[in-house]
């Protein structure tokens, strides 16, 4: 702690923000990147009380919706990834054939992700018969059992939830939160009586994306992702990205549409009312600690951090004020820390021995959003002086201090709110022509109707990659950017990470 | 649900132990044991919520002493292994030559736990340089780290914990939460500046097992484990068992003082007021899903579980009864559940259409301690009909619900304590002398006073295994039963899952 005084003239200014990011999740004392394994950071108890904050509102929605927490085992075993690799090779051969995936034959090949894996051979001196993996995501170990427990439409819809460490074995650089080859990681997996329940499935998912996102005010755009990039077994795929502070867009969350499809590879059945066998169809819903690493990287500032109250791990720090002048300063401090954690308000107070400025300094790091001073003269008063870490001071009263530092948060929740929304509206610009300027750290909106080689011709053009199409199209015909014809479908080109 | 009824009759009678235990856990629906690796079970939702239920008692216990939440990666490169490989063996060669460790010449050895891990050696299509294994405990991890975190006093002591998946190879037979190969692990680490620190940080946590097993109402004995038992690195392991119905006791939490141990292997020193170089003080404290398995096989009987209300995932469940006789039962089961909701109660509606005897059956093998039944003459008498699954029935007050509510759960909670005290007198009995028969399912106390040899003896003579010394001796001198001197020394042997 002695030392965060000296570590925040260490913080990069934000606008390098390649250099301000992986500093403050160190200076922060959210993560310790010197844990011998590139890509696999040891969480220290700041960033994990933020990112158990971040589940705890996941864990809320998904009761608030009725689905059920499960716990599957990490490791799969090499032998359950047959009905997958076919699936999945044969949804890419329709989608290179152009044809429906039931005119094809099954051939068997080995999907992609194979190459991303962690592999279990050996245990302690035994060569394992069967070479397991660790989960990279759920499907083969769930879908497994999900036969087992589906048997009549009374079964359904199955909703399920799980809140683990997922493995990737990751090529490209690693950053902390963003990509990480151990992952904190969220996966709803649902099954139905059919398309249009699982369809419904994936706009409950949206609302609760809405909400998330909104209580932690991030910017996002949300896509229907291009067929070259839905996940392999999916009918189709909605991303959600949150827009950078560099203009990048990271993709926080994605929900898959898988019709019958998996269903059909692991023969999951049930028995609908008049006795008839029907497959399931099914949806998954994931997101991960890039949640977290998009809070760092939006709402921080040169200083350090801003957690939005929603999910600070400390909403509020109390300072005692020259206490020795009057006993009543700590009387106070602790009457109204104790009033606010009964409200269920997170606080701290900090007692420590030190000059007030370097306190100020360790709690703007750590962005922490409210902190309250309380001073001889306070007590007198009546008052708590409290500062916001978007910016304001005032002094509120101690004898509604519930409320008053509600309605504080309240403040910073909308004020964190108010600069996403500017920030959307700085960063996304329409582009009307490819003759236009491609700005560095923009995203552009574009009318766009053509061929994937239409696609392709625009991301060569551009320099960026096609995010996919708006859930709300245009409301009057525009002309698209490639082909000239008259659209409705708004879609979105940005810098992914 | 509907097949709850009929899977009742398939539950054997709790006498039968060895039959009842594997077929209660999934019968409730706590696991499936179907996922095709052994010893790697499935958490279905009602099981995982029991055990989150346990998490939070230990999170809270955790919140109390001021240990704070860290989250260490899961895998471990071999070649952290070294130290703590030369620290095992520089340990077992001092015991086995019955010298001071610090009198032995370091050399280095394979720790015995490499037979037991899970390795990792390959990712994607690369073999690695550096082989990983997943962490069967994270001594080795955190221990490489923590250096790095203590630089003086004022960084101790040094409390952290976390709750993680670990992995052990199991060679012997599985059993669902006693004996698995992915394990739902529980582990304090802590870090002092002496000996002294650090025993206390013992005693600290001989509070919260205490605490936790009253809660739970679990019968315990509470043991310093002998010196061969003691695991590997430690001074001292005390151990927290569990007095299973069948008279083996289980390992449900472990405590170890390390002394300098450990930290003299990794280098882990701190600077004192006097600005000199000391090693830390170290303690460990671990438990599992055991927890779980004790309160599954000691409070469950011949009709299914029967949660502590302290950790069940449903306390209340309600149910309406005669419902279309008088639209007033409805409302006013609506009105309790979100009455008792309100007061932090974990409630459940049961509004299924099937026979009150069939709803019965599923709420008493899932072992909901409380059956709330509200029909049209309750409703009248402005009461609750409350069933105890302990046994015992009563109308309680509705204008006074949730004081009524938790009077009948402490009933519950205490009936089962006093069981586990029963169970303890039943099966504890004194041993004193070798002649005594050696009855089946029973633990006996011992005065022992001798060597490892007269304990080998008197293990093979008895055919139980030595719990360890009981951590308050005799008030008086007893006579050992083995050496036939005089002692206090008060030790129990048991049969040990």
């Amino acid at each position: 702690m002695a030392e965060h005084g000296k570590a925040k003239r260490g913080i990069p200014p934000k606008s390098d923000f390649n250099a301000w990011y992986p500093a403050i999740v160190e200076i922060a004392e959210l993560v310790d990147k010197r844990y011998p394994i590139k890509g696999m950071d040891v969480w220290r108890p700041y960033g994990w009380k933020a990112m158990r904050c971040i589940d705890n509102l996941t864990h809320a929605e998904m009761e608030r919706t009725d689905h059920e927490e499960v716990r599957f085992p990490l490791l799969i075993p090499e032998s359950l990834l047959e009905k997958e690799n076919r699936l999945v090779s044969l949804l890419k051969r329709a989608r290179e054939e152009g044809v429906d995936p039931s005119e094809l034959r099954d051939e068997e090949e080995e999907a992609g992700f194979k190459k991303e894996v962690y592999w279990v051979k050996h245990a302690g001196e035994t060569d394992l018969d069967v070479p397991m993996f660790l989960r990279p995501t759920s499907e083969t170990a769930m879908y497994t059992m999900f036969p087992l427990w589906i048997r009549s439409h009374a079964d359904l819809p199955l909703k399920t939830y799980q809140i683990v460490n997922t493995f990737r074995y990751e090529t490209k650089q690693t950053r902390s939160f963003i990509r990480v080859r151990e992952i904190h990681f969220f996966e709803a997996h649902t099954a139905h009586v059919d398309e249009a329940c699982a369809s419904r499935q994936i706009e409950e998912d949206l609302e609760i994306v809405g909400r998330l996102m909104q209580s932690m005010s991030l910017p996002v755009i949300i896509s229907k992702r291009p067929v070259w990039d839905t996940f392999p077994g999916a009918w189709y795929t909605i991303a959600i990205d949150v827009i950078m502070p560099n203009g990048r867009t990271l993709q926080v969350a994605s929900c898959h549409h898988y019709k019958d499809q998996w269903a059909k590879a692991f023969d999951m059945t049930y028995q609908n009312d008049e006795g008839e066998t029907q497959y399931c169809h099914q949806t998954t819903y994931g997101m991960s600690e890039r949640l977290l690493g998009a809070v760092v990287g939006m709402h921080g500032d040169d200083n350090g951090l801003i957690f939005p109250p929603s999910i600070a791990p400390i909403q509020v720090v109390i300072m005692p004020v020259a206490a020795h002048k009057n006993p009543d300063v700590l009387t106070t401090v602790e009457s109204v820390s104790e009033t606010l954690r009964q409200s269920g308000f997170r606080v701290k107070v900090d007692s420590r021995d030190l000059r007030p400025g370097q306190k100020y300094w360790d709690w703007e790091i750590k962005g922490v959003p409210l902190r309250l001073e309380i001073g001889p003269r306070d007590v007198e008063n009546g008052n708590a002086f409290a500062a916001r870490r978007t910016g304001g001071k005032e002094p509120i009263p101690l004898d509604d201090i519930s409320n008053s530092v509600q309605q504080q948060l309240s403040l910073i929740g909308d004020e964190l709110s108010n600069r996403s929304h500017s920030h959307v509206i700085h960063c996304v610009n329409r582009l009307n022509s490819l003759d236009q300027e491609i700005v560095d750290g923009q995203i552009y909106e574009i009318a766009f109707d053509g061929t994937d080689a239409d696609a392709e011709l625009l991301e060569k053009t551009t320099g960026l990659a096609m995010l996919g199409e708006a859930l709300t199209p245009y409301e009057t015909e525009q002309v698209c950017i490639i082909t000239g014809k008259p659209t409705t479908r708004k879609q979105h080109i940005a810098r992914m990470y």
